[in-house]
């Protein structure tokens, strides 16, 4: 069985963008009559999935794949709090309908509700209404809901703790993920994504985080940004700040994904990277939508690079399936009740 | 001849930092004294260098290092334009003190005079004098003077436009490098150095900057921040962004140092850039100055895993000096003019 970890929502039916437009012109134009969601039909959310996600799972090999709403669409940084609420709501019931049509292909993972200055706590009840309620089995956490301005307190603040201790409580991990980025300086995907990425990991490195959360998992996407091309840095900068090793400071709780568009950066990940803490991801259909010219194959169809690495099929199928049920139970649970 | 391209000042004498802290605090409270340059005897800087950068050399055996004041020192974000203004002489003077007690070991790269949301040509004429008046043959650039605010336009911006002018006229590249960082997320050698490296090269990818300026010239530092590593990525962006392949659209201008600090990321590099590209580099004495347990050398003894590759000794020759000579046509021309 294979679980891509790291798929996002990004061909959803126009009326649901339509809605978000209505949504963002309310709230700058108050005079402009509030946003409804959009009446979108279950054809129109097949069609979206069909020729699209589901498409390349059949295409490519996969099974099934975590959820989420689009990544750049989230947006913390638009509007205010009740705005993000709002949208937040919709998207997220957006991918439970999903998963309500293909139950066997998709599961879900949430938005947060953030925004910038605002209190993480605020997150809280809607965590724990996907993950209740709608059977989500992760959510996604945005450590600057700024976009781009970075004015949040890094991932180890206490000002994080309140969404830790549900995350905990609920046994479900977050993937750090940034959304669109409102600073011209940060590209989204070929910057934003990936320097959130390498931000988090160096801030876990500084803190103690894991020591008041040993249960607490975090899958930083995208290859974990540039810390495995890094990793002799990210080493020797543990050992300068007097940390505990890396294998014991930081990657009991940390995973990254396999979102990395060439085969020589998928064999470098598996060379520094231990296997355990290596999950498959794609994050189709997503950053990259193209085909590779010096291969003919989509940049990111990463299963084709962990196929052609020389390591056993067991090894592959801990990659592929079991590193997945294991950093997120829920989905383990859900997939043995239903015999698989 | 082994030439390392980057190289910091990070054992300079502490009358030099003295004259800093009186600086800071003469700008925080004007009532105290104005600060004045510490006298600083060519003792001082014999030792100051002796017993670090030089003694690395001889160890490491290297000839010869590009070498620029302190990077994280640099803090554009302190003070005004006027502090910037009288640090970044007392800086490159310092720089020239050495390259003239040890000209066979260094030779003087420059800080510029930058200040958050002061034009760039301010730096036009620091960069003139040091190159005109103090031989030296490239500068630091720094694209975030703010120190992690990153509120100055992209690289690509007609706002940088008088010191590419004159980059041009003298012909000196740039290293694009940040100094610390002072918003807490992000940690200045883990990862505000190698977020402004990624950010830099993607802002490269979205803008037409070469097309104005073709013989323009930028080392990003530190191994090329995470872009080697996510190479496909960016390669598929530029599809994407409907831009030229990489290879004419940025890699005739932009060069990568080897300032990364493990075998597996030095092998990531040599496989996926152009030899043309890649220049030795160790940024050492600086960032990682332990030793790695895994190996038992130094984290920064770079020329290792350089000399451990799988490539011909000519190509070798590239990486180390025949790659500097040509992208520093100043240092090639110092060079011959010396019989080297």
């Amino acid at each position: 069985m294979i679980i891509d970890c790291h798929g996002h929502y990004t061909t959803a039916p126009a009326g649901h963008q339509r809605f978000r437009e209505a949504q963002i012109a309310h709230f700058k134009d108050p005079s402009l009559p509030p946003a409804t969601r959009s009446q979108i039909s279950d054809d129109e959310i097949r069609e979206s999935l069909e020729n699209n996600q589901l498409k390349l799972q059949r295409q490519r090999g996969s099974d099934l794949t975590l959820f989420s709403p689009r990544a750049s669409a989230m947006g913390h940084h638009i509007g205010d709090e009740s705005v993000s609420v709002e949208w937040t709501r919709a998207n997220n019931d957006l991918i439970h309908r999903v998963v309500e049509l293909y139950p066997e292909n998709f599961v879900g993972v949430c938005q947060l509700p953030q925004s910038p200055g605002v209190p993480i706590t605020n997150s809280v009840h809607e965590l724990t209404r996907c993950v209740r309620e709608l059977g989500f089995v992760g959510c996604n956490l945005n450590p600057d809901p700024s976009g781009g301005h970075w004015n949040s307190p890094p991932l180890t603040d206490r000002y994080w703790y309140p969404i830790y201790e549900r995350m905990v409580a609920l046994d479900v991990p977050a993937m750090v993920h940034v959304s669109a980025s409102c600073n011209p300086n940060f590209h989204a995907t070929g910057a934003h994504y990936i320097n959130a990425d390498t931000t988090a990991f160096m801030q876990f490195i500084q803190g103690d985080l894991f020591r008041d959360f040993p249960t607490l998992k975090f899958i930083i996407p995208h290859g974990g940004g540039a810390v495995p091309y890094h990793w002799g840095r990210y080493r020797g900068l543990a050992d300068m700040l007097k940390r505990p090793p890396l294998s014991e400071h930081v990657m009991k709780n940390v995973y990254f994904d396999t979102c990395v568009y060439h085969q020589p950066g998928i064999d470098l990940l598996f060379q520094v990277i231990n296997l355990d803490n290596i999950l498959f991801g794609s994050e189709m259909v997503g950053a990259v939508r193209g085909i590779d010219p010096e291969t003919g194959f989509y940049f990111d169809d990463t299963k084709r690079y962990i196929a052609a690495l020389s390591i056993p099929e067991s090894d592959k199928t801990r990659i592929f399936e079991k590193n997945a049920r294991r950093i997120f139970p829920r989905l383990d649970a859900l997939l043995r009740k239903r015999g698989r």
